[in-house]
């Protein structure tokens, strides 16, 4: 595209659209300009003049005079419907769905090797952090042995206000929906699915894995009391919802688990809406990413990041993912080194013990009972917890302990 | 350059140089070798065969075979030339010495526009921290208002070892030295020299504004005793050599000065041989980068990324720069916007009265005398300090209060 002016058309216009657009028109040095809004309700007001709407997808897709499609809506499945319409049509686009992502991302990669057109998506994982765009190019002959980190700003955020207010979980989620930092259904936030799907996109540009969803175990801080923020404070602790991806001897263990730090780490001082990733390599050492991970601002403007390289017509180069295919296009391949069967060590606060019947505990090192709640610290195969995953009766809170 | 193999004529072959040949023999994504490498010293003994030396630096300059010059010797006038030398025979340079980008940054912009030859140096500052290109490609349009950070290692590294071992400075500065964290003549990295130029470089690629190294006052922990530690350590502060480069109303202020951080900071967990650089942007709020700032294979590993980034024909797009420019080649104006004449707050250790006579002090806080030592919390004219500037005579400890 070179210098030329760069025509927009945009799906969505909630939090990150809207965002989006306040900094590109504060943006001085990029030539671009949002040329249609396609939006669902009719009735809704909007803080732009009405002539941006449209309520037709198809006026959008069907334009001759696009560069750029941005895809901020919720629907993932939609989501999914537009994106891969507009690749066929030949345009490249910019997303921030990393549920969309997570979900299609065999057929997506396809659709750009198939096109030759741009799929780039820095807004999908760590907000205002340009964590994929360095994993692409600046670790992309580095030999990276972990990519950890807090990528969800809504647990973040509550967690904070629990420990820093002496507050419960249902209170402080209230209050966070009232703030705009949870959904009315915080589900995918809080039980760590979103955590996951990020997990999933940072898994692929680290290590050339490419995972399905349900490959890899979440829970996040659905079940949590004041009283896990209470043990973890009393030991110099705090509880942090945690993506981990890493090699561990010639395997990869992937999950999205609470996890406690403790105050020597980088992640410990990451509070409210702030995300932090860690990256290790052989090399580089350890490099901590410390930004925004949510809100309106700083996600569109990972979003302008991506429309403004569009301009060089950057497209990621999925290095790691083309080396590990070896010129074959078995994707699935990389699921094989994925590693389920090893013990991790885990708190778990449960209110009665048949709670724990569906997990395989291997031995318990501390054990505490009381009228008001009960814990153990156990030593558990991973392999095990997929019998607890993504049910939303159970009521134990998890917590690693590293 | 596409996907052929990368031919490297390398100038040095001290502690970044055997970095870079070690991250490049491990290193399985990338097809580049080192042909030739240019030393100095014929009765050094080499970790590796004899046959890669030359003591003839036009045996590399006059190679036709290579594809990239990768500079990193100690000498900055000695490189310059190298580097000039071999950019106006059309090839391009990876280097990771701040002082003679620094020195000559004027020269070196213009020689990659006549000539059309890329210079990337993400080596130069921040160590394995990829701060300059992530201000080059990730923040091209952000408005952003404030860089500043840790950038020497090894100011970091003693300011660490003084606090946790309790020691004074010379003492550890010795220690400092045996552990390959000190030069045999400190004074550029202690006395805050090398972080200076590091903050011209982010200067450059934030702004675009190019100063000269005189322009940017600087002092350091040259004069620190273990007073000041514990000064700070007594109010739950920690002593940080900071880089300062921010935007206050329409101008920038620019400066390398010992800063006391508080425990909330992100840069206060910052610490021995890592630096940390954070970026603030209108849109994108604060984002901190950490990471090892200095020791061979981080570094070579920012140089080994440089390279790779050769391989497509990466250049910096100096976006910031250019718009600053407005088309016209008179890099000067930039200078204009830079405040010399404004109140900073500073914590001033002295033996004798005498030796505050330089300074402009506006008005004193506090003030502490005792047989041991004595100091002010003073609000002094910014200007003035260019009285002490360096001076190796000068005895104050300097640090500054935000």
């Amino acid at each position: 595209m070179g210098d030329k002016n760069i025509s927009i058309g945009l799906f969505g216009f909630g939090c990150v659209g809207q965002g989006l657009y306040d900094v590109l028109n504060h943006s001085e040095g990029l030539k671009a300009n949002i040329s249609k809004i396609c939006v669902k309700d009719k009735n809704k007001k909007r803080s732009i003049d009405a002539s941006y709407f449209t309520y037709d997808k198809e006026e959008i897709l069907k334009s001759n005079n696009l560069n750029v499609i941005v895809e901020l809506i919720d629907n993932s499945e939609e989501a999914f419907s537009i994106v891969k319409a507009a690749m066929n049509n030949g345009v490249s686009v910019v997303t921030a769905n990393k549920k969309m992502l997570a979900e299609h991302f065999r057929e997506l990669y396809h659709l750009q090797e198939k096109n030759n057109v741009a799929l780039i998506y820095e807004g999908s994982a760590g907000g205002s952090i340009p964590i994929i765009r360095n994993l692409e190019e600046y670790y992309d002959n580095e030999l990276l042995s972990s990519v950890k980190g807090i990528l969800n700003g809504t647990c973040n955020y509550i967690l904070t206000r629990m420990e820093l207010e002496k507050r419960d979980y249902t209170d402080v989620l209230e209050d966070a929906k009232k703030a705009g930092f949870a959904e009315t259904d915080p589900w995918l936030d809080v039980a760590g699915f979103d955590t996951k799907f990020k997990t999933l996109l940072l898994t692929i540009h680290a290590f050339g894995i490419v995972l399905n969803p349900d490959d890899i175990f979440n829970t996040g801080i659905q079940n949590i009391s004041y009283d896990d923020i209470l043990y973890a404070k009393q030991r110099g602790l705090r509880i942090k919802m945690l993506a981990v991806s890493h090699k561990v001897g010639d395997k990869y263990r992937v999950y999205a688990i609470p996890h406690f730090v403790n105050a020597e780490s980088e992640l410990y001082n990451v509070n409210y809406e702030y995300n932090a990733v860690e990256v290790e390599g052989a090399y580089s050492c350890k490099q901590t990413f410390v930004g925004k991970g949510a809100g309106s601002h700083p996600t569109g403007n990972a979003v302008l990041s991506d429309i403004s390289a569009l301009r060089y017509d950057y497209k990621y180069g999925y290095n790691k993912l083309k080396k590990a295919l070896h010129g074959k296009t078995e994707i699935e391949e990389g699921r094989k080194q994925i590693e389920y069967d090893f013990s991790i060590k885990l708190y778990i606060r449960y209110n009665k013990q048949e709670q724990l019947k569906d997990l395989e505990i291997i031995t318990i090192e501390e054990e505490y009972k009381s009228a008001h709640t009960n814990y153990i610290i156990a030593n558990v195969n991973f392999k095990s917890l997929f019998n607890i995953y993504n049910k939303r009766d159970n009521k134990l809170f998890i917590c690693a302990i590293e």
